[in-house]
């Protein structure tokens, strides 16, 4: 697969935790549950949590057709998409050094409503099959009021960049006998156990209760 | 404490999950790790994630001095600053009502760069206790090249909103007979023993090994 770099998308700050590979953007995207979805309307830039599922080289954002973000970038104008997955917290000797271990990906490009029925009813699908693999096909599939009350949004994958940080903390050499405790607090997204709708029956389904 | 509401930051959709008061805002500020941070250069809007800190009614965020974020914020632009805490996976019986359980933040504002160097230092702290709350006393400080090369950008809280969605799925009433699970995965975010450095001999201090 092709690079993603742009002249935009360069990675100028610490180069060496950074990618234009979609080896390593791929995954990023797809492993975290929400992204959160940057526009700008009247010069102000707002940032809204969203829920986005990658198929192929596009990646979709959905929303209320009622919503600001929606309404504002369905008109075709640049949005970014930046999705982050937070992976421990980086102890450091001295307070400058401290850090996040972390994945994150942005995505710039222009966001275009999604009209052909076909693509839609794709990507919804695979949006909620972004959250929990294999749901789509058990849910309720949506119907024409529902598909017309939300609004999918295109953006190709062809501007991104990926940023990892791994590892435990880089002090300065002559921090390093410091009395001072350093290393690294893993954290992680965990799912507890299912908790059924008090008014639901059915026995919970493969795809939750398998491993996560 | 007054509400935080505008014309800009009035939640139009499904009100009933927003708030405008800094009862239901603070915590969710205080308890993210992260926020990703809104600004507009060339037309183009980027969403950087980093690490934010609030001190009564200020937000603080940080980053290096050399970063396009910094060095475009710094000088006083609208900007978006976020934060999304995730509940839980929505699981209902029709895929429209498929959603999340969350708490997010929106903050909109003027950058500006704190100079004062008292402010600094200690917006510097709070970002380091709000990542770990007692590790700024024991961290070696900044010193002047560390603080020059780390911009910090305050952020008044004056406008700002929160969304927050809890309890199960919502579907609707002809649909409850389906034969489709429904009900909700919790999601939190767990931290793991501490790494120490393999370099360093200090004993965790009490503020790792406290129940988190």
């Amino acid at each position: 697969m092709p690079g993603l770099q742009s002249e935009r998308t360069t990675l100028h700050r610490l180069p060496e935790r950074g990618s234009h590979d979609r080896e390593v953007i791929d995954p990023i995207l797809d492993e975290a549950y929400l992204c959160h979805l940057g526009f700008t309307q009247d010069g102000q830039p707002f940032v809204i949590p969203t829920i986005h599922a990658r198929v192929g080289d596009v990646l979709y954002v959905h929303g209320s057709a009622a919503s600001r973000a929606m309404r504002t970038a369905k008109v075709g104008i640049p949005v970014c998409v930046t999705v982050t997955l937070l992976d421990g917290l980086v102890l450091a000797r001295s307070a400058f050094h401290h850090s996040m271990n972390y994945r994150s990906v942005i995505v710039l490009g222009t966001a275009i409503e999604v009209t052909d029925p076909a693509e839609k009813a794709a990507a919804l699908d695979a949006i909620v099959d972004h959250v929990l693999a294999g749901r789509a096909s058990d849910a309720r599939p949506g119907n024409d009021k529902e598909r017309k009350a939300t609004t999918v949004l295109r953006i190709p994958l062809t501007e991104a960049s990926a940023k990892v940080r791994t590892g435990g903390p880089k002090d300065d050499p002559e921090d390093m006998a410091l009395p001072v405790w350093a290393g690294v607090v893993p954290l992680r997204v965990v799912a507890g156990a299912p908790e059924r709708d008090p008014k639901c029956a059915v026995p919970a389904p493969r795809y939750l209760t398998k491993e996560r």
